[in-house]
């Protein structure tokens, strides 16, 4: 069926607004995929200049010690570094619950409808298929059975197509306000770290309930 | 003669505070060439943190017209890591600069005066092979030849011995000038681009008469 459909030597049933709407959500988790690789990148860039922070922190607070005339310059660079890691390891707190909560939207919320899509797809391709035969048929050929079956096929159909109905809905209004609440976190805290503004990453770390670990 | 020294077979010439100098001298090369590893360590994590914030600040930004319910926060996402990429490339420039002045003063300035060190080490031992040779002598030996070679090992050693005394004072003032500098430089533009503060980052690189390549 599938490869007559491609050809155009048969008809398909079509739902032009069920079908915009699941390019639509295909579209989303792509998008979301690729904000979320982008984060991951970040992530492990940050945590490796995190690291390089603390290592020139300890590198200065020893040479501040050893040395005479430049005590003072190690001094207060050793402070500099030494207060970045510790609002850095707030800031990577907040990009690792970004990215898991991306994550689980990406690959467990948004799987599973499409998951249900593919098997809708394959139950219209069914449908379609046998009702293409039923067509085909010579008249007057023995159609009972041939009707029964159609009707399952067309029962399944429609029952998933409803399920995927009420499943986007449902996905739509939820991962808009999980994207709503999960870039607002982001650029909370981002903004925060990168304004060394201590008390609002704070504040952006209560907000969203966060714990630093460390 | 070195050989004999280890096996404490033989007496060498020892000045004490020349040698205390010298170890100082190495000493704070392998400090600053420590430091130079990390910044280029820290360089280059920020670069690719840099390079991931304007990759993000493009992608926000392409979604951010894309996408009818998150265009508020797909904007607000994009001009703060597009700021992020204004402010970052203009702390990547004073990185350079610190890490370019750390390597010309480890490996050209201060190895310069090493190398001169080598020289002085390897006529000391000259020197005081040519004094044990002529001690060992038995009494009534024809001292003359020996005698003008030993002057003129001796010449060479005190010359050599007064260039490095000079260098390295000149050093000393030196390094701990350009140090001074670098590490006031490293932590204002640090300080200044982490507290998003795009006015003391200006007058940073201005102070240190620094433009940014982009």
């Amino acid at each position: 069926q599938s490869i007559y459909e491609k050809l155009g030597k048969t008809t398909r049933t079509v739902d032009v607004e069920l079908d915009n709407q699941i390019e639509q959500l295909r579209e989303s988790k792509r998008r979301y995929e690729h904000v979320l690789s982008l984060a991951r990148s970040y992530a492990n860039h940050f945590s490796n200049l995190l690291a390089t922070q603390r290592a020139l922190s300890d590198t200065f607070l020893e040479l501040k010690h050893k040395s005479f005339h430049l005590c003072d310059e190690y001094g207060y660079n050793a402070e500099a570094q030494g207060l970045l890691v510790r609002h850095g390891e707030i800031l990577m707190s907040a990009l690792n619950y970004f990215i898991s909560t991306l994550d689980t939207l990406c690959n467990k919320t948004i799987e599973d409808t499409i998951t249900t899509i593919r098997l809708y797809e394959t139950a219209r391709l069914e449908y379609d298929a046998c009702r293409t035969e039923m067509e085909l048929l010579p008249p007057g050929s023995q159609l009972n059975e041939k009707q029964r079956e159609f009707e399952k096929y067309k029962e399944r159909y429609e029952k998933l197509k409803c399920d995927i109905g009420v499943k986007m809905q449902f996905l739509e209004e939820n991962q808009t306000k999980v994207m709503k609440k999960q870039l607002l976190l982001f650029h909370n805290a981002i903004a925060a770290y990168f304004s060394g503004n201590q008390q609002a990453l704070d504040a952006t770390m209560k907000q969203f309930n966060l714990k630093v670990l460390s």
